[in-house]
């Protein structure tokens, strides 16, 4: 996807001749990838992080509206509990989704086109969550809201599941990383997608239960279980 | 918390199985921490930095009038005085979060699951603290916004303490840090949190006191005195 | 454009004094390049990521309106149909930007003042993007939405070629860079600019039809085709 | 100003002793620094990114306004024309103020409590631009919005004037660079406080002129012209 502006088919050959990872020799630092990879993975942080940042504007006083007393301010501010539990969950959805793309960016040697084309749609999705929430927040009784916030994390679940795949088949993972661990990720990321899918029926039932199991779901991810797996040996 | 997103506990050898730092030889540049510390930095740096920059929609003239005299527009413009102040006092505590953040994250020489779920929450209270500000700017004389404030900036300290505790128990400080320095940097925290809660009750009785309270924090953490602690040798 | 706020011409040999990549041994990571070029990469993506990312502002419900049905929100949802094309357009245009950015950047080994002026320059159009992107979904029939959002790209498109046209005459490429690469690629950057500007011309007879034709390029874009020239070999 | 939360003065030890870069090797890539200069540059980056990005919102079209015709919305575009120049206007001091930050950066060996504090200052600053930034656009005919633009931008110079003092009289600077080069610079900082204040006392009398010289300045900045002091040699 190098210089992808408008270069045709045929024009193919000038950007691998661009190509400075094959030209230039690779800094130290670099061991396990490149300066591409890097750029990559700060770019996601910044929307990742942006988008989790602009969460907050989720939570906004009806505008327009000045309250004189106090009383009809805490009633207003109190009225905001859907947005501000909406604010929590998506900002933890976020986290994991910055999480799983930081173990996932760790474990692999090559960065691709597709790679990079499934990597943008996941950030598109990311920075659509604020959108989602708001709306979550707003109207927590809507079907339509509930189903397009479960549509939105069910997207990105998706992604994942894409991304796995293909770098799966394409051999991109490090050497030292074990067929059975790329398998076992990859059925949790199927799990992963289920979970988000039955969230998003269960909306067009009833929207409260699907939040509240959006809700769950963010706890369960939250507490810390099991075998440390990310600690770091001094 | 490695790849959470829909594992079972059952499922938690795949994750560690996939972590790189066993695997990959540690790049030369991170000698007391890891990749994984270095994009925690940066993603929390990218939201204190974010959420810092985002205080400013909170000075803004009412919405959808047009002020047509010069006048009308100095007054309106005058009346935005607790907004800046607000601006002014928050971010300050951000910068004050982040460079305690900043303290903290080098001091360390292990990220485990605990901190990385202390560091998200405490990433999810900073980001919301513009929509505390903005409706202290808003409504300064207000007792509930005072309060909503002063728990924000409580809850920050309360993440901080606890972010200690599980460090300090954890001994996830480099082996340089000695134990005497620990102990003092938590007491120093506790009265932190005291000092927020504080002035959280202030503003049940006097809202106008509080904010100046607040304001009175913010300044004596940033006159600099004693010894240049932060002075780096050439 | 080193100290250059209010530094008169006869000031000029001050900054160069100042210039610490003649003093200061370089680091060892930068091999092809110095901090500067690492801060202004950052500051860049830094500005890419936010664009995309505010983007999401142009997805909003009218403003001070309460749906009361289900009915009434969910028509309202689906009317934002050009809203939410127009963000999934400019988020992979921005993409493609980023993209094309980091490519060249990791070509040069040299950052002169025009360079930076003609980055801050493209930066500049970058961030005007969110606002030309919510009115072509507001507007989307609108030949003043769809000829500004069209000169926006085309702006863009501009900056890269002349980008390119001063890099080559400044000799800033990597030795490694063969002519013919550059020759290439800067014809690429022509096709780029002259298809935007096709797409600004048909916004003056037909609006649907240059919103269509603008996503027709982004998906040409973004389907990865042809030898996989961003690989990087384990 | 290390772990300064509630620190209080006979508390400076233990900060000291959490000092990390006494008992920590520094890591071979901070030659002229260390750690803390980085990160303080990564978070001051991302503020001069935002703030940069976020003035975008200062171009709106009336929120709660439905143009029906191709005509009135033509017509409500250019009256948007102040608001765009004092974007690209503001656009532009960011980043000569980004530009500046990042020279001095380079040439200091030395990061303390004072330089923090004073840092922190600047980008409180240049994170409130969006707002005089979208004053100005609005009311480019108001004295008010051009003397509290002109005052904003005094302010910014006045802290790269303390700044430069702090910086001079603490012996910050590596010790390459010499007594003259500092003088010189420090001299065409006052220059550059003296235009802007001159900028602002203009306003009082014709905001109309006073944007245009504001203008001026920005333009005079941006041409490259004389010695390239920011070439890098290959």
């Amino acid at each position: 996807m190098g210089l992808i502006r408008g270069a045709p088919p045929s024009r193919l050959p000038p950007p691998a001749a661009l190509r400075p990872e094959r030209l230039v020799p690779v800094a130290p630092e670099s061991e396990n990838g490149s300066v591409s990879k890097d750029r990559l993975e700060a770019f996601s942080d910044g929307v990742f992080g942006f988008a989790a940042t602009l969460l907050i504007l989720g939570i906004a006083l009806p505008a327009g509206h000045r309250y004189v007393t106090e009383h009809d301010l805490r009633v207003a501010l109190f009225a905001l509990w859907p947005n501000a539990l909406a604010y929590a969950l998506s900002f933890t959805m976020i986290g994991i989704v910055w999480q799983n793309h930081h173990v996932l960016s760790r474990t692999i040697a090559r960065v691709d086109r597709v790679t990079v084309l499934l990597n943008l749609i996941l950030l598109g999705i990311t920075a659509f969550i604020p959108f989602a929430t708001g709306l979550l927040g707003s109207y927590p009784w809507s079907r339509s809201a509930a189903c397009l916030y479960g549509l939105t994390l069910t997207a990105s679940a998706t992604i994942f599941n894409l991304l796995m795949m293909h770098l799966a088949r394409s051999n991109a993972f490090l050497p030292a990383i074990s067929q059975r661990a790329i398998h076992d990720t990859a059925v949790s990321y199927r799990v992963a997608w289920l979970t988000y899918a039955v969230g998003t029926m269960i909306a067009l039932a009833s929207p409260g239960i699907s939040f509240a199991f959006y809700v769950g779901i963010a706890i369960f991810h939250l507490i810390p279980r099991g075998v440390d797996s990310d600690a770091i040996a001094p």
